[in-house]
């Protein structure tokens, strides 16, 4: 008999809370508030097919080659133009996704033991990315704009058991869909650099702001100070596993030697697909139209929740931006227990307790409202005030 | 001043040997040896443009979707019906490359100061996905034959400090271009069974053959013993990054998770159009043509190799299928020292040191046959003689 050992990391890697739910969420005709999917009326298919032809048929064999781990050089200085803060294209790292860029991150800051600051609560592929380094992963204390920096001030420790970054999402966070304000940004990025705490912010939804674009981002605040990270997932198509790492000039040889340990490279042909798809300002044109369907699907989402959510004692946030709202139970309900109940009424969710690092807040749950059509959401939140009677 | 602190194995990554050399060999004019990239004629250009405009005209949504972290289903299934033992499709997982696959079993199976055990020389990136989980790497000796199972045993261990498992790619080695026999596997397969140790078998290039296919996998004997990784990189096109890996039941939902973590699931879009492409047994057509063209190169740097360097005294093997010739120089002189001098005369190899595990022989080298045409590969070998004659 074959004598398989485990890693002892492998016992700490458990199956996504999400995809778990995703599955019991598959039996046809259930409306699912739960997943992350972008809209796929979003998806710019045709520009995408034209760009297909255009870069088979001009550089067909260098899309199909294998290429450097760097990333596609027009790509990488469409990432550094785009940024609204002076990056130069050698900082810009391609990444299989953004996923990918935590994974790297994760691999090149934390040893076995090592603290690691996230928010309450915070994105869950972030915590699966990191927890293969066995780090000992701490939530920081937020409220509705963001970070509370006395709190981080206090957790950040020293010498030996001295926090390796912060992690966080400044912009119609997930799950919350919270944005970071303005002088909180400020405040969070002066009291990091004194502290000489390295930010590890994640971007991957700024560009779906409704009525104004958020803050700017905190890397842009100090650039040595942090590692920058966004996607192509949520303005062009996830399906092409496109995202980015922006890193100072010291970190960024050790995500490269990562990035080619890892996968060598991302795939060439996505990557000038992309490049293509992007030239002459197409997201410029593209992304309004996004910014748009999201907007009306978020207040078609607000309308329903007042509706039949309200009267039942719900609470929920209003985002600026992106793809999730929050909600909160009445006391002495449990998102986990409503969830069975709520996919015999056909519609899905996500229970907040999953985002949390430490102990979580049963009473909350996420919801997206991206996926599904308004029709679809009046429906659904219908069903789910339905769900939450029967509980109650 | 941010005090960024690294984690103890980023020092122990580093730069590609290759990439590097890589580098150096990009001065317009030079022909390289040194790569493994395909010949991209191999590359079936447009099958893939007709590909990509069926796979978004049918399915664009789907195609730039997220997707499940196992991979597309119909692309499970045709690796599955395509390996030469019976493998279920959810033993499958599709991985961003077969480099992939290394960072996840990695990650799976090595702890800090595991002993891992590789052949005499090995495939360097195989070393450099190991790395960052900080194993000990031990190198087996090795005939032109395959691993010599007497050292395996003697090296495998006990308790604690027990080797995890033995890193081997069978078919055309990467980078000494070797074929393990049958008796060999057979051997190999059997006392690893009795020793309990897990043979990680890695095969890019088992397709590649020029007169006869190798002998059966090693995974095919024992597949609960081992874990079998391939790629599409060699049959198709590399800058898809496609691979996959095959796993026994109780390892697979580890992989899994691991592959969730690192970069949510490989590109729908790629997935679908590799599918798409095989379709009504296009590899059966497609691969042949790839194997004469390959050993038409190889028979052409053989005859060159025989004009220019037997008189130098230089020795080489005769491989029987894959993408690279090992070369040994004569008594005193060294890889390392000669490759300037064959830069300066425009041609580039990988001196053989870099895929060495432990101590290194350093006369040898590794030669590509698949990247520049026939008369290339001519001129390149003689101008490799006169580099070594000067250095003589």
């Amino acid at each position: 008999m074959t004598a398989w050992t485990l890693a002892q990391r492998a016992a700490k890697m458990n199956p996504s809370v999400i995809r778990e739910i995703l599955k019991v969420t598959e039996k046809p005709g259930i409306i699912s508030l739960a997943g992350g999917l972008p809209s796929p009326q979003t998806f710019p298919i045709e520009s995408f097919a034209q760009a297909a032809a255009q870069v088979l048929g001009n550089e067909g064999a260098a899309a199909l080659q294998y290429s450097a781990s760097e990333g596609y050089t027009p790509l990488r200085e469409a990432v550094a133009a785009f940024l609204p803060w002076e990056v130069h294209p050698d900082q810009v790292l391609i990444t299989t996704g953004s996923q990918q860029a935590l994974d790297l991150v994760a691999k090149v800051l934390i040893d076995e033991g090592s603290r690691v600051l996230v928010e309450t609560p915070t994105y869950l592929g972030a915590l699966q990315a990191f927890t293969p380094m066995e780090p000992r992963i701490e939530a920081v204390a937020s409220d509705d704009e963001g970070i509370l920096v006395d709190d981080l001030a206090a957790k950040v420790g020293s010498g030996g058991t001295r926090a390796r970054f912060l992690y966080v999402l400044p912009n119609f966070q997930n799950p919350t869909g919270r944005t970071m304000t303005e002088a909180r940004r400020q405040q969070l990025v002066e009291r990091a650099a004194e502290l000489g705490l390295p930010i590890l912010e994640d971007n991957p939804y700024g560009e779906l702001w409704f009525d104004q674009p958020p803050p700017k981002p905190l890397t842009a605040r100090n650039p040595e100070g942090g590692i920058y990270m966004g996607s192509f997932s949520k303005v062009l198509a996830p399906g092409l596993r496109l995202g980015f790492v922006v890193a100072p000039q010291h970190i960024y040889p050790k995500l490269l030697q990562a990035k080619q340990a890892a996968d060598l490279h991302t795939p060439s042909f996505n990557q000038r697909l992309v490049a293509e798809v992007m030239k002459n300002g197409f997201l410029e044109r593209h992304v309004p139209t996004i910014r748009q369907l999201y907007k009306r699907q978020c207040e078609a989402m607000l309308a329903a929740l007042e509706e039949h959510l309200a009267p039942l004692g719900v609470t929920w946030n209003r985002p600026a931006g992106g793809m999730f709202l929050w909600l909160r139970l009445p006391e002495g309900m449990s998102a986990l227990e409503l969830l069975p109940r709520a996919v015999a009424h056909d519609v899905a969710f996500v229970p907040g307790a999953a985002f949390y690092a430490q102990e979580g807040d049963a009473r909350t749950l996420r919801l997206s409202f991206v996926t599904a059509t308004e029709e679809q959401i009046r429906t659904a939140i219908a069903a789910l005030a339905a769900a939450i009677r029967e509980g109650a």
